[in-house]
């Protein structure tokens, strides 16, 4: 298999959208969840994300990064009205309604009544959970940064809640993913199923090393 | 199966392995990439990151997420340095090579050497890349935003080249991941091969609703 090589000068010339499905698949593999929101007549957002990321563990932080506010986004601003969102994995059984939720939809429709979940709330979030997500984390609004490079936003929360399967989560605190269903997207529009290959645990030559000396 | 529902106070008072295990699982699937750098002294350096994520298409943004730099980040050192790093896919035959870069290795060491890789150099950057990856890509560095509630660094870079296989770049932009090889991260340390579930394409409910008018 021959390799090819694209240089910066043949991206900017490119066509749209076919740039737009390069440079969305080269990151690799991304994680899959639908966030939760609701404005402040009480009507639920849904929107399916592939940005959300590890930030840190305690505090426990994570981002994601929302598209320019140039026109309006509904999970930005409600989340900047209530200062609460939802992240709920997206599994193998809800994966054509979750991509569903990409759709433009008008601003009077809830994604949960169009794209068929189920809204669930909890005392400590002023947001809806999908009922039928199997992990699910309730998200405070902690602070955004806008990358002035091109205009996106990243968007940082802190988990205030993690509802999750009994069964999922190991003695060690992992949660298996793969046992929960959890899918992943490649480019735009991918889903993809997983196989484990190797759990591996801590990585430690600097211990190997002393042992041959 | 029951749910069982972890709320903050939990989260912060738990062990802290216990913690990192959770928090690192809970956002989903992650992206597995190795990032090459080489330090003033032409020393090669080679770590695994899951942070790698897409920021925008048009220019080529991609992020990735630093730990706070308290103690010596040869990637992050690297980088502000020469200003470029390459980005290269962990797939299914070198999860194990990839995994080790993730230990900590003497200062005069390079992994490429310790983990088995062969650094492979191209004209426009002054970055190893990974001879056994099957896409690599080529990135400049533009900026870096600290985020202030845990000090880690989200450092952006521009594609200056992206280097794949043929075979696995299709009609219309998109990389198949999965035909490459890629593999996707869970947690700090479980790798998954991924089974395609469905490409949807683009998602236009509006059409469909003025359908029925």
């Amino acid at each position: 298999m021959k390799n090819k090589i694209i240089d910066l000068s043949e991206i900017e010339s490119m066509d749209r959208i076919y740039r737009i499905n390069l440079i969305n698949s080269v990151t690799g593999f991304k994680s899959a969840n639908l966030i939760g929101t609701q404005n402040e007549y009480g009507l639920s957002n849904l929107a399916i994300f592939s940005s959300v990321i590890h930030l840190g563990s305690n505090p426990p932080l994570l981002g994601f990064i929302s598209r320019p506010a140039v026109i309006p986004r509904h999970t930005y601003s409600n989340i900047k009205h209530s200062g609460y969102y939802t992240i709920n994995h997206v599994h193998t059984d809800i994966v054509e309604r979750s991509h569903k939720t990409s759709a433009k939809f008008y601003d009077t429709i809830s994604e949960f009544d169009e794209c068929n979940f189920t809204p669930e709330f909890s005392d400590k979030i002023s947001a809806p959970y999908v009922q039928e997500a199997n992990i699910k984390l309730g998200m405070k609004f902690i602070d955004e940064y806008e990358i002035k490079e091109n205009g996106t936003i990243l968007i940082i929360g802190k988990i205030e809640e993690i509802i999750l399967n009994e069964a999922v989560l190991k003695d060690d605190g992992f949660v298996d993913l793969q046992e929960a269903g959890t899918v992943t997207i490649s480019g735009l529009d991918s889903y993809h199923s997983t196989d484990k290959i190797h759990r591996f645990g801590y990585a430690r030559p600097f211990a190997e090393i002393l042992k041959k000396w």
